[in-house]
């Protein structure tokens, strides 16, 4: 990380199933760790500030955070537009105000997703040239490497020019985000050729030729897993379906197998016997180590986690909000969506 | 079973990764299982008479069992409308010939998917009143129980009355065939409340709300897993990259906790004294238990299974076919769908 620069994250310590002690332990452990993060810690004044020593949060890690006061919250149970109307003085709405502000380069949010999103869109603003901001998920593929899938969730019902749009964003996110040079990019439909697809994906994938890609054609679902594409680009509405289903079947699996061993000593003995092997590879599939989803297309940074993320959880999102910071993925996306229409024009 | 019936099943014979041997194999373990079959063997006699003794086909079994020439073979990489074009003697169009001069109830292929539906819509036809047959796929959910996700792959840009007819087939199907009493039909969407969805799927919420079924309303990614709802519909272009999505997440974990417990001696051990217990919980999961897809919606019955099919597989796929005869599935679901255009009407 380039040390010399400093850039400032707003957190809504409020948000997540384990706020605000999850929020807090994330917090403390990424001043710890991250020498060029200012953290700004948006929540409720009274209920935060008896905590932070208990978070390690004192001594020299004062000096590069602060705390915003902001007494509403948005539960998991409100509606997501909430936020402009009763709860705009919540933790999520006045993170997101400060980005708008100019005082905090992105916002980190374990809260309400679709709150986090209304915020990101509404408050932050979308990002010039992008028709909508979608959500990008880092999949942890059998390869031992990550495999990006957007959107996940922000939209339905997207045309051609949306998805070609997720995957130019995805690709940049790659790149700049994750390391990964000329990420191979792919579109998802239900077969390789290219004649397979809906209307939409076809529309899509003659769009995404003409970009400045590596565009690899058709991506099926099992290429989510198996590492053929960096990128995989999809509606919302079946990114979002996929990665509901993956979550409750590999938690399906591990449950199960779990409960299989235990029936029986000899078992229950071998449980035992593989339980550091088995940690090992469950830690390769742990959402935690990616901490978080990018809202890719806001005039800033926008991570949202998942509401059960616990305090590693929101260390690793609170990471990646600064190396989208600091790589500047918001202007490498500008640059990348100019180029497409300087081609088209 | 009721015995007094006898159902004739046509196999493809020739279809497959593992053709003829695993469907032989199957045939032979299904004749001696069901009393009420009798198969029609559809391939390369040539081939085929040779090796039937070798797969049980002898003796008694023989007078239930009949051998159609059918010398072409589509190949996994053959277009599904060759069977239109040059393969009109291949196996899988002889197999449907068979069901549409009423010489067989119903078909089993484990070969080219896209033939084997092409061969069903096309030539056996589709039920009068069904728009759009669709593929149904029986996941088995964390209860134990089965769950059917339809449509998996033979529709893309479905309208709303299309979903509503995916989830009524689906109801009627589990109901008679996988012998659910009113199941609990839910919508594919992304989220549980009515507001969330794309145009299609709240089109089609209504229309469900409107017929005799046990709509229960939308159904999330997670909820194929966790056996909330008995049947699921959705459209083919999402439930295929969900199922393929699925399958290759399944075989990712597996294949990585093997890999991480292989990794060192006392891991391995352990691996070892759990086998059992592994390989116990690995049945529940895997799909040769549940045999192959049907295809719902056709004048006859068709079951599509996995190109992977072992025997046991094929088998099964038989058996579902005949539990669909014997169900008379089809007139179930035309008295489903009279109900419907009643109502409307």
């Amino acid at each position: 990380m380039d040390a010399s620069s400093v850039y400032r994250i707003a957190l809504d310590v409020m948000g997540g199933d384990h706020a605000p002690q999850a929020t807090l332990e994330g917090a403390g452990k990424a001043l710890a760790d991250f020498a060029g993060l200012h953290l700004l810690l948006v929540g409720d004044e009274t209920k935060l500030i008896p905590l932070l020593g208990h978070y390690g949060l004192k001594g020299d890690l004062l000096r590069r955070m602060e705390i915003i006061h902001a007494p509403a919250v948005v539960t998991m149970e409100d509606k997501a537009t909430s936020i402009l109307k009763d709860k705009k003085n919540s933790s999520i709405r006045v993170a997101a105000q400060l980005v708008h502000d100019g005082q905090a380069n992105g916002i980190v949010s374990m809260g309400n997703t679709g709150a986090a999103m209304v915020a990101s869109k509404l408050i932050i603003g979308t990002l010039e040239g992008v028709d909508r901001p979608c959500l990008a998920m880092v999949m942890p593929n059998t390869k031992g490497r990550p495999t990006v899938l957007l959107d996940v969730g922000a939209n339905v019902d997207s045309k051609p020019e949306h998805l070609a749009q997720f995957a130019l964003m995805g690709s940049v996110y790659a790149e700049q985000v994750l390391g990964i040079p000329r990420p191979k990019v792919g579109l998802l439909s239900v077969g390789e050729e290219e004649a397979k697809g809906n209307g939409t994906t076809k529309g899509a994938a003659q769009m995404l030729k003409e970009m400045d890609l590596n565009f690899a054609g058709n991506a099926e679902g099992n290429d989510i897993w198996n590492g053929r594409f960096d990128v995989i680009g999809c509606d919302g509405f079946v990114g979002n379906a996929i990665l509901k289903s993956s979550e409750a079947l590999a938690e399906g699996i591990v449950m199960g197998l779990r409960d299989s061993i235990n029936q029986g000593w000899m078992s229950q003995l071998g449980g035992l016997l593989a339980k550091p092997a088995i940690r090992r590879f469950m830690k390769k599939l742990d959402y935690t180590e990616y901490g978080g989803a990018p809202l890719l297309g806001v005039k800033g940074v926008s991570i949202i986690g998942h509401g059960r993320s616990n305090g590693r959880a929101v260390t690793s999102a609170i990471r990646i909000a600064l190396l989208a910071a600091e790589h500047r993925l918001n202007e490498r996306i500008q640059e990348a969506l100019a180029l497409v229409q300087q081609t088209a024009g």
